[in-house]
């Protein structure tokens, strides 16, 4: 992306929103736009990388930047944005066109590189959009004749675009991709249940990218896993709120180890995890609903483990009645999850060792009955115990990485 | 693929498990190892193509077939598959791995072709694998000298797999992907709500891919709606059906269209998506309970519609008190359902124009109230709308496409 600076004059980033920000109707469409710009304004500041006036232009935005390679580091982190390139502008006098598109494509093109050259036009001018695409591409040609470069509409390995309206035109080259979704929080909380592990995280961004400020909860369960465990939470807090245009997010902590032993103590062994779940899910309704939160998010996936049996999830959602568990991942297979994690940074911190629960049973049921669920249930003091560890959940603010 | 008929000799598929099922107790992966094997041969057999005895190899099966193009389309639809590629047999004598490696390169390297060879062994032989490497990559090179190939082991153009075990090896080269995932079946029912747009056909085959058989159930907006939806709901269920290894599955439709006119007709316009929604469910979870399924699948994205916001998922949720309601599409964004819908199949059957709705208000509420939505539910006869709904469900059985 470094043409630019070769090249020289104001730099500018083009920005594509989401498809789905360009389905909603005019009115929604525009306020979402501007949420959308705000909040990668808002990065910029605080990257400290300078910009001027935004140009809106048919549902995308030329941003004249300081730094051109900063700027789109900090848009591919803005949600609703789908992708965003280096961008240099000229008059929209074919000769000047012409000449800015040759010197992108000398700074750009290699020896043998494939292009093409597209254009969007608006405006009254003397030519038509053909008739760009075609003395750009032929000066092209002409000029890096001795690098054997030649033009291939369906594979190329350069694709230099054009967007000319009225007396002003943008020349492009290249793109970084954005997580699109729609504007950073337009949508509201969710408390996002986060473990040690890869799932939990991903699917908490997963909600982030369409709208919601997550309230990450993390149930501790010393004495039944161990310290480092509540390290790598705080981490994957650092990454997620790397996501946050305002670079932070609140953290939960609810201390879960009494109603385990609780648990361990007076249900049967099998049953652990399920009670256990039900548990969490209780106090996480609290939370959420102390907190205007209007959903809980956990990183379940269907049939990934025994507490994640089609059946156990239909035994384990009753235990929360006045908000719905929203799980992003349950159709997604591990490859995917993965890709996801690494795209958000979570991987490397996912991927580090812990204990893991000690209180998990040697064989665990797959198809556990609401009815005997129910029953064990009645022998824990489940509603002192929701209160106590509702009452106890520690809070902390975490700053992204 | 076709290098397998070129080179001769009895061809087979080698067989990769998605990384869930790998990552199981031996127990479990063991039979689910089986079942996703066993599918494969039901899909084979259904698509005459003939097979012999397969070979189980470390968490890997090769399977000797008649027409390895056609098995590896099979293949690529089984879920619980991650990959497939065509192998070719051998003893495992160096010389042999040699004469053997040279002709597949042969038959598949193209001028200037960059490749790599990879080998896992297992057993007692005279070499280790980086001598098999070694051996097969020098005999390449010198073979297809005037060819100019090269080897990458970065980024090679093809890369020649070679498995050593015992006194058998194979030679691979290529692969066709696989959907990964579970068993189809393992994980037992859900019920698929299927609207005729792109999201739910996406759902229900996010679900089915982790081991749910779904029930797939539409609801006919009549006179809402056009005629031409139940058609393309035929054709949807057709392309889910060419999914299951039976090649069939079961579609329900409910005349939803009194429903509508009772909601049109007492409630105030800005709940009628809402409403609708909450009625829907409520017929979804009495048919789920009826035929024994754990879950009701929906396409609901975080913010896509009026009726999704995060505030309206949260007051229509509670309509179903017994069940979970599942929504893999939760957090994806437009481009990512379109590229599911392509590979599934569902895209173009999606696309098909159709009336739409007409009984969606012109201003739908956003963040509707659950007491407001009560409120309103009041003057509709709900418990005989359900039922009456419910009883006249027409069922179809859909053969795959």
């Amino acid at each position: 992306m470094s043409w630019v600076k070769e090249v020289g004059g104001q730099p500018y980033i083009l920005i594509r929103f989401g498809g789905e920000i360009g389905v909603k109707s005019s009115r929604v469409r525009v306020k979402y736009e501007r949420e959308v710009l705000r909040g990668l304004l808002r990065r910029l500041k605080k990257a400290k990388v300078n910009y001027g006036n935004p140009h809106y232009l048919f549902g995308r935005v030329y941003l004249p930047v300081e730094d051109v390679e900063a700027a789109l580091k900090e848009a591919s982190k803005v949600f609703g944005i789908s992708s965003a390139s280096p961008a240099l502008r000229t008059t929209s006098s074919l000769e000047d066109l012409v000449k800015l598109g040759v010197r992108v494509a000398s700074a750009c093109l290699r020896p043998r590189s494939s292009f093409a050259v597209k254009c969007r036009r608006v405006g009254e001018h003397p030519y038509r959009s053909p008739d760009v695409v075609k003395a750009v591409g032929s000066a092209i040609l002409t000029n890096l004749k001795e690098l054997g470069v030649r033009v291939d509409l369906d594979h190329p390995d350069f694709v230099l675009g054009i967007e000319v309206r009225e007396d002003v035109s943008y020349v492009y080259l290249g793109e970084v991709e954005g997580p699109g979704g729609l504007p950073a929080g337009s949508q509201g909380r969710v408390v996002c249940l986060i473990s040690g592990g890869l799932d939990s995280p991903v699917a908490a961004w997963m909600a982030m990218r369409r709208g919601c400020i997550p309230l990450i909860l993390h149930f501790d369960l010393h004495p039944f896993a161990g310290p480092e465990t509540r390290d790598k939470i705080m981490d994957l807090a650092k990454v997620l709120a790397g996501w946050m245009h305002g670079g932070r997010l609140k953290v939960y902590v609810a201390k879960h180890g009494k109603a385990l032993t609780e648990i361990k103590e007076k249900a049967p062994d099998r049953l652990t995890c399920i009670l256990c779940k039900r548990m969490m899910y209780r106090v996480a309704e609290r939370l959420a609903l102390k907190n205007g939160a209007k959903g809980i998010v956990t990183g379940d996936i269907i049939g990934e483990q025994a507490s994640q049996t089609l059946a156990n999830l239909a035994v384990i959602d009753p235990a929360v009645t006045q908000l719905p568990i929203h799980r992003p991942l349950l159709g997604f297979t591990k490859e995917e999850v993965e890709r996801f994690a690494r795209k958000i940074g979570s991987y490397e911190v996912s991927a580090r060792p812990e204990e893991g629960c000690k209180a998990v049973p040697r064989r665990a049921a797959t198809r556990a009955k609401l009815e005997d669920v129910e029953e064990a249930e009645e022998s824990l003091n489940v509603e002192d115990i929701i209160y106590e560890e509702a009452e106890g959940i520690e809070e902390f603010v975490v700053e992204g990485g």
